[in-house]
C-alpha cells in the first residue's frame, strides 16, 4: 500500500502482489467497523432496554404506572439520538479512513469504552433525573466520547497514509471545531448541573437540535465544499 | 458517482478517481446496514429472552408454572414474527438502494427507535394481555416502525440518485400502498384496543398471515413484473 | 442471474445490467447472514452470561456458592456447544447458497426463532436439572432447531437456481441423512426425559462428541469426494 | 483454491470455475470473523453493563452510592481493556489467515467460550474483589482464552495452505513466544490469588502496561521487519 518494505530484491513480483494483499488484510477497518457497529447496535437497543416494564402496586391503574416511567423514556430517548449522533460521527470520520494502524485501533478501543457506559449514565439520568451527580456523570461520559473522537481525528487527519485523501490545513482545522464543539457544549452542561439541574437536562436535550441546525448551516455555507456536503 | 464537484481543474484524472472512491465510501450504505442488521439481531434475540425461567412457588410442580407463562411465550412469538416482517421490508427496501445520504442515515435512526421499543411493548403485552393499554402501546409503536418506513420509502424513492434503478410513478406508488398498508392496519388494532381487547390481540396475531397471503396475491397478480417478483 | 424478464425491448444492454446489479442485490444473502450471525452471537454470550454471581448467604464462603452454579456452569458449557454446532451447520449449508428467494428468507427467520429459545430452555435446565419438564423442553427446542434445518435443506437443494453447484441425487440423500440424524437423537432425549432423566442428560452432553465423530467418519469414508470434504 | 479435485474430466473449464467459487465461499474466513465481531462486541458492552444504578438505601446521597460502585466500575474497565487486547490479537491472527478449514472453524468456537465467561468473572471480581476465589477465577478464564489463542496459532501456522504467506520457523516461534506470554503472566496472578491478593489483583491492572511496553519494544528493535511491523 504505498509503502512497500524495501528489502529482499530476490523476492519477485509474485510475492510482493501476495504481501500487498495480505499486509491491506493487516491494515482494513473491516473488523475496526464491525466491532464498532456492533457496540453501538447493542448501546442504542440497551438504552430504550432500560426503561422497565412497570410492576402494579395496590390499587394503582396500568396508565397510572406507565405515567410513572415517563422521565425514564424520555432520558432515553435523548440518549438514543446522542447515540445515534456518535455513530453518525464515526461513521463520517472512519469514511475518511482508507487503513488502519495499531494506534488508530486502540483509539477506536477507547473512544468504544465511555460509548459502553452510556446506558449506565442514562439509567442513572432516568431515575435520578434532578440529582447533579446523576446530570454530571451523564456530562462526563458524554465529554469523554467526545474527546476520544477528537483524539481519533487529530491521530487520522496527521497520518495522509491512513486516508483516501490528504486534507488540506483549513480542513482539518475545519473538522477538528466540529469535534471539539460538542467536548464545550458537555462541559457547560456538566458545570451548571450543581446550579441549575434543569439547564443541563436542556442542553443535553437540545444538542441534536444544534446539531442539525449546525450541520445544515455549515452545509449552506459551503455549498460545492465536497468535503463538508459529504458529512452526513 | 455521476455528480463530481466542478471546481479545481488542476487536479488530475488520479485525483478525481481517488475523490470518487472516497465518496463512494462516505455514501456506501454498508455500515447503515450493519447497525441495522445487529439492532434487530438483538431485538429478536432480547424479545424470546424476556420469556423468563419460572420459580417455582410453594407446593407448584414445574409443569404448572410453565403454563403460567404461555401467555408470555405467545406474545413474544407473535412479536418475532412481526419483528421479522420489519427485517424483510427494511432488507426489501433498502435493496433497492445504491447509496445513502445524511437525510436517509437519520430516518434509517429514528425507524431504528420505535424498533427498539418493541422488546418493551411486548413485554408490557405479555404481563397485561387483556388490558388495553398495554394493546395501545403495543400498537403505538408499531404504528412508529410503519410510519417510519412509510418516511424511508417516500425519501428514497423521490431521489432517484440514491437508487440502483429509477422507479416510474406506477412502482412508487404501488409501493408506497404496500408500506401505508400496516400503519393502517396497526391503527385500527389501537383504536379498538379499548373497546374490544380480543379482538385488537386477534388483528396483531393476524397480520403475518395478512401479509403472506397479501404479497402472493400480489406476487400472483403482477407475474413478470419484476420490482414486485424481487420482493421477498 | 439468468433469468432476465421477458419485457421492454426498448431498454437498452446497459439498463439490462444495471437491473442485474440491483436483482443481484434483492437476492444476495449476506444480509440473511449477517442477521443470523448477529444472533447466533448474542444466543452464545447469553447462555453463558445466564450464569449469575453468586449471593452469599449467612456464613457461607464464596468458594461454597460457586459450587453451588456448578450444574448452571455445566449446563451452559452443552449449550455453548451444541449453538456452536448449530452456527457450523448453518454456516455449510448457506456456503452452499448463492441466492436467497422470499421462501428462503423466511425459513431462516422460523429458524432462528427457536434458536433464541435456546438461552431460556438452557437456563431451565441449570435450574431445573432433574426435572423431566425441563429435559423435555430443552429437547423440544433442539428438535424445533434441528427440524428448521431440515425444511431450509430441502427447499434450498431442490432449487438449484439457489445454489452455487446444482447437488445430485445422492448428495442430496447424504445430506438429507446428515440433518435428520440430530431430529432423531434429540426425539430420543425427549422421549427418554420421562422415565431416565439422567439419561436424557446423557444424550444431551454426548451429542457434540456423536457429532465430531459422525462427521469425522463420513470425511474418511468419502475422501476426495469434494462436497463432504468441504463440510466443516 | 489450489487443491482442485482430481476427478471429472468431463466437467469443463466452467464447472471448475463454479466449484472454484463455492470452494471459496465454503472457506471464506467472513462467518468466523463476523460471529467473532458479533461476541466481543457483545462482551465488551455487557461487562460494563454490569455496573448497575445504585438503589439508595435510608438517608444515603446518590455521591455515596456511586462512590461505592466504584471497585466494581474498576474491575469492568480492565477487563474491557483485557477485552480489547483479545480482540486485537484475535484481528492479527485472522489477518494472517486465508482460509479455514473444519479444525480452525471449531478452535475458534472453543477460544469464544472462555471469553464469554469473562463478564461473569469481572463480576465476580467486581464483587467480591479481595476474594482469593474471585481472584482465581478470573485468572483462569484469562488463561483459558490466552492458550485457546496459542493453539488457535499453533494449528493455523503450521498449515501454510490456510495462510496468506508462508511464516518461517523464526517467525512461527517469535509468534508462539508473543501468544504464550500472556498465559505464564496470568498463571502467575493465579498462583499468588491466595497469598497475596493485592498483588494478584496489580498483575492484571498491569497486562495492559505490559503489552504496550512489550510490543512497542518488540517493533523498535525489528524494525523494517514487516511481519512484526503489521501487528497491531
Amino acid at each position: 500500500m504505498g509503502n512497500q518494505p524495501p528489502g529482499s530484491p530476490a523476492v519477485g513480483r509474485r510475492e510482493d502482489d501476495k504481501q500487498a494483499v495480505r499486509s491491506e488484510h493487516a491494515h482494513d477497518p473491516s473488523r475496526v467497523l464491525a466491532l464498532s457497529d456492533g457496540v453501538f447496535a447493542i448501546i442504542m437497543t440497551l438504552l430504550v432496554l432500560e426503561v422497565h416494564v412497570p410492576e402494579l402496586s395496590q390499587g394503582q391503574s396500568l396508565t397510572d404506572a406507565l405515567r410513572q416511567i415517563w422521565p425514564s423514556l424520555t432520558a432515553f430517548v435523548i440518549s438514543f439520538i446522542l447515540a445515534g449522533m456518535c455513530w453518525v460521527g464515526h461513521r463520517d470520520l472512519f469514511g475518511l479512513i482508507r487503513q488502519t494502524d495499531r494506534g488508530l485501533v486502540w483509539l477506536n478501543i477507547l473512544y468504544l469504552l465511555p460509548l459502553c457506559l452510556l446506558p449506565f449514565a442514562a439509567s442513572l439520568l432516568g431515575r435520578y433525573d434532578r440529582e447533579p451527580v446523576a446530570l454530571r456523570v451523564y456530562g462526563l461520559v458524554l465529554v469523554a466520547i467526545a474527546l476520544m473522537r477528537v483524539a481519533i481525528w487529530v491521530y487520522a487527519t496527521s497520518r495522509s497514509h491512513l486516508l483516501w485523501r490528504r486534507l488540506d490545513d483549513r480542513q482539518r482545522g475545519a473538522g477538528l471545531g466540529l469535534t471539539i464543539a460538542p467536548v464545550l457544549v458537555y462541559l457547560v452542561a456538566f458545570a451548571v448541573a450543581g446550579l441549575t439541574p434543569t439547564l443541563s437536562l436542556l442542553i443535553f436535550a437540545a444538542v441534536p437540535l444544534v446539531y442539525f441546525l449546525g450541520i445544515t448551516g455549515l452545509r449552506l455555507g459551503r455549498m460545492g465544499n465536497r468535503e463538508y456536503s459529504d458529512f452526513t
